[in-house]
């Protein structure tokens, strides 16, 4: 029974979202193009109120994190460091008659029998073609059809009187070899890269191939220098970053929440590695207790500034209306952990169509900052004097195992990389020698949410409806978006109680300036005033004010008070016209 | 004499962006990547400013523009649409012996002695080869040096003993068809489409083509219809959408000035056509005067708009520090205009590398819907009742006059757009006749600003040096950067007067998280209180605010209270803290 009604749920809020202008298909009049999406004036409001709450709550609120924006398209040997060149792909395969292609761990499982060719034969001119070909027929289907099916692939292959040959017949279960549609066989899987790739400058060669960047974060790291050196920062520090980012989807769903083109909000939180913690503090404070471990100390480790990051991420969703109740936190199993990752937690949101995830908040170790050392030459290293006089200071015991543990992990990492096992020795060695010196690659807590998703999570779970039965008897369903007021496109809407009495108009519209120089006001005169509340709110404004006879003083004690309305309850209150914009503002801030 | 000198500011304020953190180049470790910049701490705080600023006295300020956030990549038809796949392009030529490729009209221009070939023959094998080349010799060259490069591109041929064939010579005077670098002869110039392309979906063919925006300015186009009809707009009325766009520029240059990664901030406003005003309001309004002509009115043509458009463009520059007079004001030629404009002004700014556009400011006419209504099918006109109404109340005369001239505007673009000539009569009688009925395909003004140019003339406006010197004798030169308060990356500095009196601390803490809330603050401990100014100035931070003994109340009437600093003057006044928030935000705002 749940199902219908999630499905009904999602068609209703992309109903809304085209209706209202929250969203749009990308290039709608041209028939759309897969995977894109428009945000229109109520969406783009919505969109950027949630990214400059990001970007305030991240940067500007804080003394530890600076921001960044880079480029889209960089360096293509980012994506060599990063991986992304040799492994960010999907397995394809093509039907070997019609050339489809299909994202081969997607296909339906096939069941039936195969017929196998060993090649095929023209009558006419003798030819012959040996390359070796399937068809899969499910249950009782005759042999003919199958014969049919690989006398159109020989076909196409030259021959004109198709002998086939050596037929063969093998049960077949479960199958994602074959096409689904017309059982021909497939092509091996082959990855498909899921970069968009592009060339830069006047010559389409390889020299000059660039990529759309599948992420924001790599940009964080290769500015890592620059940032430290430059914004008297040191760590643990974070850099910000909000962008767009680019994914060549097989199969874009679900709304945007899997689209091609989106948008990211990631934080680079750099700390030093415990080795070094330890050295400078005495010890490595772990994580006691559940829950938000209070103000950054400096013997914290990477456990609890993963810990912190968590929590803080949690703290930033209730703050714009998703209650941590709304949230799943899973914590990844060590099996589903990258290769390089300590820990990572996915914040999770109850979408219409599953429970899925909005953010991940990942333990990285120093992975990202030694791969970009390694393949750019340059040290991505840091330099810490207080850590150096902390080492001078330990006893030798202490000195012995720390350096040990830093060059374990430094081995570790570079073997990984593949540097062959000698250098790698030698080069963990090193490592651990500048650690002693003061010197270490730092680690990264890396925070990194999805903003199409976000709002979409935001949407979903400001869906209300309200059902009315007026006293005739006719009953009336109305949607509210119940947004939290500090991501509500629209903050307040302002209406004269009636649109042909141009003392009301004039009020309304000098309150309406008076709003509008601090926030996202909307003056309506159309219509019935209910029509006009029941439009905002469909829009998802908290709150709007009507300005009636009593504001101009027909009752003289409410001369310059106005109706505020709730949204949420459609409660109203008289307030004065001096305290609307400081009621307004402690509220939408 | 000027021009090292602007060498000499170009390059400082160059440095200045890399040293601060305003600017560094993309991908720096790994060598950069040409024609791509990211913006650091600074310049990511102080882009924000701008598009912000723009975004909010765009839209949220008004009642007559909604904002859109399109996607990046489009489907492909809409740059046929725009003109942008045929016509967007550079002439590229190709020397023919190394193959290096040159905007040909950017050649420096090459005089001397062409030697011409008719071919050549191997004189072991008697292969002929009957290609014509060419060498351009520089006056007093010797014949042997064209015939050695002649020779070298037989062999690239593949004929070993080369015998040249037809040599004849001829004077050139400054011809671009050669190669500067070697005298060769380059191929016939060819155009070189400025779109970065790529493939959408798991197949790259002609059927996924796809290309970055080049302008942000088609979405806009491509959603009107949709925001028209969610957004409770009517003509006139405006789409303003800020994003990144794309340009595969030959030679980027200019620091961010052309880069081929970019952002616009772009406004597409929709008007009536002249006739449908002079309908509706029994005249046409021009410009009387010069300057802003005041609130919109409904009896406006597209010269008032575009005029007004202009003012307020110059407003929004002079309101967040480039005042009017840093600009100029250049209306386009008759032959400059594109031949769908009606008129377009640059707003130029004397950059330090010579006076070049920040925005354009175009009358569109009805170009860009009708193109779009052509080559997607679906309708991009809107129906105005009041229009239907007023056009009936028309004396005969005033309709025939109106319909005529509708009548020849439409005839004329659809000629233009290569409907042919029986065809294009029909639909514009058709267009004249849907007039009549309240139907038109608005006009557009277009502001067309760019972000990374304007950054860029703000840090060039706002750079000055300041010496000074000592009562020794010694001088020092400091760089302040004297932002707009609005558009500066940090607004106020917070500084305790030592950083080791734990009070003066604890205090100044304090009021930097009180201004924090508010805006970007920054709190500096670290050196003499002079060097800390000094390091503020030069980020272009207008104000600092000192916590000394005083504010502890070592002299009773001024406890609470703090020692404002002014950037651009360095006069210093006492403020208590109770007014300081209420100061700085009416300045930064």
């Amino acid at each position: 029974m749940a199902e219908p009604k999630v499905n009904e749920l999602m068609e209703k809020v992309v109903s809304l979202c085209k209706r209202r202008g929250f969203v749009y298909q990308s290039s709608e009049i041209y028939g759309g193009i897969n995977g894109f999406w428009d945000y229109g004036p109520l969406g783009a409001e919505l969109k950027r109120n949630v990214k400059d709450l990001w970007w305030t709550s991240m940067t500007r609120r804080r003394d530890d994190v600076v921001g960044l924006e880079a480029t889209i398209i960089m360096h293509p040997q980012i994506w060599r460091a990063s991986g992304h060149v040799d492994t960010f792909s999907d397995p394809m395969a093509d039907c070997l008659l019609t050339r489809k292609r299909f994202r081969a761990d997607q296909i339906d499982p096939q069941s039936g029998t195969a017929y196998h060719y060993s090649g095929a034969r023209d009558a006419e001119t003798g030819k012959m073609v040996a390359e070796a070909y399937a068809v899969l027929l499910p249950a009782g289907k005759p042999p003919e059809s199958a014969r049919k099916v690989a006398t159109q692939y020989y076909q196409a292959r030259g021959l004109k009187q198709v002998e086939l040959e050596g037929e063969r017949t093998e049960k077949v279960e479960n199958s994602q070899r074959f096409n689904p549609e017309n059982g021909s066989l497939l092509t091996e899987p082959r990855p498909f890269n899921l970069m968009f790739k592009t060339y830069v400058g006047p010559v389409a060669d390889e020299d000059n191939v660039a990529y759309l960047r599948p992420e924001t974060a790599q940009a964080i790291f290769a500015q890592f220098k620059n940032v430290l050196e430059t914004s008297r920062q040191k760590v643990p520090f974070g850099i910000a970053q909000v962008g767009k980012a680019f994914r060549n989807e097989v199969t874009p769903r679900n709304f945007t929440f899997r689209s091609r083109e989106f948008e990211q909000m990631e934080l680079e939180f750099f700390i030093p590695p415990d080795e070094a913690v330890e050295a400078l503090t005495g010890s490595v404070a772990k994580p006691a207790a559940p829950g938000h471990p209070g103000a950054p100390q400096r013997n914290w480790g990477w456990q609890l500034w993963h810990q912190y990051w968590v929590e803080e991420r949690i703290r930033f969703y209730d703050s714009i209306g998703l209650p941590r109740t709304s949230l799943e936190e899973y914590w990844q199993k060590p099996d589903e952990l990258a290769h390089y990752a300590r820990a990572t937690v996915d914040l999770l949101f109850k979408f219409p169509f599953g429970t899925q995830e909005l953010e991940g908040i990942a333990a990285r170790s120093d992975f990202d900052l030694s791969q970009h050392e390694r393949c750019s030459g340059k040290s991505q290293g840091v330099f810490d004097e207080e850590l150096r006089t902390a080492w001078g200071k330990l006893d030798e015991a202490t000195r012995q195992r720390l350096s040990d543990s830093y060059f374990q992990h430094r081995q570790k990492y570079l073997l990984k990389a593949g540097v062959p096992a000698e250098q790698a020795a030698r080069d963990a060695k090193e490592d651990a020698e500048g650690l002693a010196k003061g010197q270490y690659i730092p680690h990264v807590i890396e925070p990194s949410a999805g903003v199409d998703r976000l709002i979409l999570g935001l949407l979903t779970n400001a869906y209300s409806e309200v059902t009315t039965t007026d006293d005739k008897g006719k009953t009336e369903t109305r949607v509210i978006l119940r947004f939290h007021p500090k991501v509500a496109p629209i903050k307040v809407g302002v209406f004269p109680l009636l649109k042909n009495k141009p003392e009301l108009v004039a009020k309304a519209r000098e309150v309406n300036e008076l709003l509008r120089a601090h926030m996202m006001s909307f003056y309506d005169d159309a219509g019935a005033i209910g029509r006009r509340y029941a439009r905002q709110d469909e829009a998802g404004t908290p709150f709007c004010v009507t300005i009636d006879f009593d504001t101009l003083g027909e009752t003289p004690e409410l001369k310059d008070t106005v109706t505020l309305r709730y949204r949420d309850d459609g409660r109203q209150e008289r307030m004065p016209i001096s305290a609307l914009l400081g009621f307004l503002l402690e509220r939408i801030r």
